[in-house]
């Protein structure tokens, strides 16, 4: 494959975190997350994300710290509330039912869940006999690229307050959703309105991990026991927090996300020229409309996944990565102008 | 700290291991461990562990491992024999209890477990009132750093058989166990007397990782459902790959591991010499006895972990890891020899 | 209350199970189930139901059956398929997805499933990163009172079976979905269309209890253990087959369940004389629209669920057990006449 | 069998229990354990046990008590102690574990815990790489017959509160512990010492049923929550509150443990006089030591349990019930002098 819009995990890291690894490579560190470098990247991180008073912890994947975090918050009787389309109710092997918590399923609307939904559910879950929704799960950027605006953050804190219920937000794109052109969510916005909120790094340059922060101090609590139950604590933590320092200290880590979005744009815009239909998603991926034989040549030719069939039309998903280069993406609109003979 | 014996994992990795990750750092590969690096790497370990019809998995850590492969295998009123120093018993906080499976516990003997000891629990546990003992959990090397003979694994594979047990073998120092001066193993056994086993990367070098080998076709079966359901599966799984291939793709692992083991026997020889009471182990974990005041010097200076404390004698831990070298061995002699005024 | 629709577990015991218990008050039996009463039960259901290579469990209520039944069945990482109107998935408290497994949700139609509903929710779920349907779980009568027909059921069967997906059916109104006039599924087609399905005492007129019958030999191993590991194997179990037997020696159990449909028919066609919408259920449990406030009299009188509300009209949920009379029925009727005016 | 010794839950129930269920048979009740009954038999019992800002719940059984109980108190990664013996280690089919949770095992003495127990047991788990132990499990009386005196539960209860642990009492035999000849406890101890405890109605008489009292108001909250949850909620709950009312109304459940009691006391005082060694339990389970041919004689007669083989002796247990007669335990003592030939 020269080119790929699979996704934004397909190559190892940026070469700056590389670099930093390399850089630490030797160098003797306390293990399990309580070294210097962790302590740095965590600082830098709530200062950045408006928490303060929060606690940040490291791990390796976003179902991982899905599962853990979801799990350390919940009782065994209490759910979680999410949009059918949330990571955590179609892309993760009910990790999140492993742990023994229903989710609590409402449709949403564009990747997105609204104090409606909220209401409806709680309302909807009466007493002893049904389950007790106790939070409520969103992703940002969600997992059909649309994004939360900062008033949409502040209702959704005002319906969770309302109803006794922590917000907890998937960052695993949350730089591609704070760099995109039609955010108004300041980061410290973060901090804020969410009891928790984890900054991916997997799909944003890392080799692997995730920053959870976790801003409510009642859930902050023993966390790191949770960890370590779920199987989760890397004996060599601060491998993490040499990567989260590298691209928190000087702006790598939005640098990244905010290359991943205009790659996304410039493929977007160059389609929406070639009169195709792309969809609404302001960030890293998208989702473009062809004949379904172009569609075909493009999963092919590009590792593009299918998303819709409707009739002889297909939609399929682009996700730029921080490889993405905008020779690649000219290069492509080339081939995609040939295919569809616009 | 110049100087450390506190752990095998104070240093993120092999220079080698580093260089392999740079190299590849920009390549392109298939997601979740389905990439040719991980294929390789797979090939590589089954060939060198007898194991040609097993299948590996490769995971972040440890305590995840065994978690993900233990439940994986139990129905839930099945529970696992482990001997009461087991890592599963004492340093995983209950993780293989977290997913709903009891640990059975007996004294064992050295760290290791006999036929005999599977005999006994498994008459002890009757009917349905009592847990059903399916599999038997060891460790090799084991957690005070002792090593199984050729003739106490197939001993144990034949209690096993007999009772209609697997046998899994928890490899976090499976190199430092076959490297070791005293081990009369050779890998290719492994694939004959497990159900399972793991060949531990943390430990022995790598930035992360270990490559879970399932022997037994039965257990095989969506075995990468299991991985994902606990939040195991990394995205960048080829992180993985990339890492056991250089590995072992010419011998790296076990010279790592030999390495280590030379440098703690060194420091246990040149103890030895000073009249110090040095223990057994033949691996790269060895356990020294001193008096009190000398153990906490030690302890502060090295970051060795204290073990046990009889009257005025305390024991504590050295452990040699890849970085170990032997200049810093001579070094720590001389500081120890001054300090016990030998 | 004089007269009571709230439900049909309001009352302990049809007279007949109680002088059952009295007779064999004092005996002495084999406990945990393994007594001649409880196998004299087991053998009389297995006949009638078409299950001769059945075995029969006793537990004390239904989510306990469901959750033990489903929960023995599945791997970690599978699911169940459930229409959203699904007992398991509305009533119970997240029981199932406190044992690890996600219930995976479909509309359904009429509180029932359907082939397509089954092909459309395996398609959904294509690999490792979704969960895993191994079951489908359907209710007769279900939670709206609706029945399956003989052709229905034979045709969930193949689609199971297309799909290698067992079928069990939750029976707590068994009784009076076997025997509504509107039924066409003799007992003994149960045995032939479930891998396994419960005969529902504790809504049937028995103190508690529900005969759960595993036809699927593969399932049966070990049931004993689950239902123990799961804290529901009663000491006593032999009050469990001393009710069983009494029901269906000569018939008791079916007496019941066509009592309870005749008093809910009386109702029915009263009602539906009154110009009242009386809905289309043909069982115990029928729902019937009012003028609000009219609705809202009848849960005072008769204690009555609300269903649903509508702008000025309220559907309630009348419940006939077996202790409801022909003279209570009638009275209501002239009650709910009075009532709207008609 | 005409005389049985082998357990104290052969016989459905006391007569009174019976005639009470009879009594109210066809009455119409709330369901789910918020009737009048349970409430009136929630009260009766809070007052006799000290407990009156307690909270009463009851349950079918004892393993379902200890596993709803339990894993409604604990974090994921928390765990309980408990003496070898305890029954939630050896009798319940790692029912505890099942919800996730380490029990951390200790010998203990005579089938007791004692203070230091607890202190050992908290010191050996340090920090997070270990299960956090959070409450104690003791059963009064034991599983081998004995029982604690006021002075060791209230050391239990100070060690307790030392080390911030939740206390919790099974009392499966807690009739047979109180009414004990050797007993110093009064009932009202219960409710100080304990932060949750149970009064077993399975082993004392009642057809089913435990009535766990939560004393501490922390594990009070949404109990009922976790009750459904694990499937132990009966939809005729009322049907315990009956029993446990008519138990506790007028002292019968204390009637029934001391008959129990003193019928075990004239068996053992009579093969005490027949010289053999009848162990030290003061309760209606009492372990009696006989020539091994002579031990399986009455195994075979009297349905009692081996429970130690050493050389030629065989220890068997000998358990009385609510229907055990003078007459019944004088014909046993001919029956075993004959045997033995004293």
């Amino acid at each position: 494959m020269s080119i790929s819009f699979k996704n934004d995990y397909g190559q190892l890291a940026h070469p700056r975190i590389l670099e930093a690894l390399a850089r630490y490579g030797q160098q003797t560190n306390i293990p399990y997350g309580l070294d210097s470098h962790s302590e740095n990247a965590s600082r830098l991180i709530l200062d950045i994300f408006g928490a303060r008073q929060g606690k940040t912890f490291f791990l390796a994947g976003g179902t991982q710290t899905n599962m853990v975090f979801i799990s350390s918050v919940l009782r065994p009787f209490q759910g979680v509330l999410s949009c059918a389309s949330g990571h955590i109710n179609v892309h993760e092997t009910a990790a999140v039912e492993g742990t023994g918590h229903k989710i609590y399923v409402v449709p949403g609307n564009g990747g997105k869940l609204y104090p409606q939904d909220i209401e409806n559910a709680v309302k909807a879950n009466l007493d002893e006999h049904m389950v007790q929704i106790k939070m409520v799960y969103i992703s940002n950027s969600t997992e059909i690229g649309t994004i939360y605006s900062k008033q949409e953050l502040l209702d959704l804190r005002k319906a969770c307050d309302k109803y006794g219920l922590y917000l907890f937000i998937d960052g695993a794109r949350l730089g591609s959703a704070l760099t995109s052109k039609a955010n108004d969510v300041e980061p410290s916005l973060l901090g804020k309105v969410a009891d928790a909120f984890y900054v991916g790094g997997t799909k944003n340059g890392l080799l692997y991990g995730e920053a959870l922060v976790i801003v409510n101090p009642d859930l902050q609590t023993d966390f790191r026991y949770h960890i370590k139950h779920k199987g989760a604590m890397l004996a060599k933590g601060y491998g993490l927090g040499i990567q989260f320092e590298e691209a928190f200290k000087d702006g790598l880590y939005f640098e990244i996300a905010k290359k991943t979005n205009d790659m996304a744009s410039l493929l977007r815009e160059g389609c929406l020229e070639l009169g195709l239909d792309v969809g609404t998603s302001p960030t890293n991926q998208i989702f473009i409309t062809f004949p379904k034989e172009a569609a075909i040549a493009l999963i092919n030719e590009y590792g593009c996944e299918k998303w819709e069939e409707k009739e002889d039309k297909m939609t399929i998903r682009f996700v730029t990565s921080f490889m993405t280069t905008e020779e690649e993406v000219k290069e492509a609109l080339v081939y995609i102008k040939n295919l569809i003979g616009a």
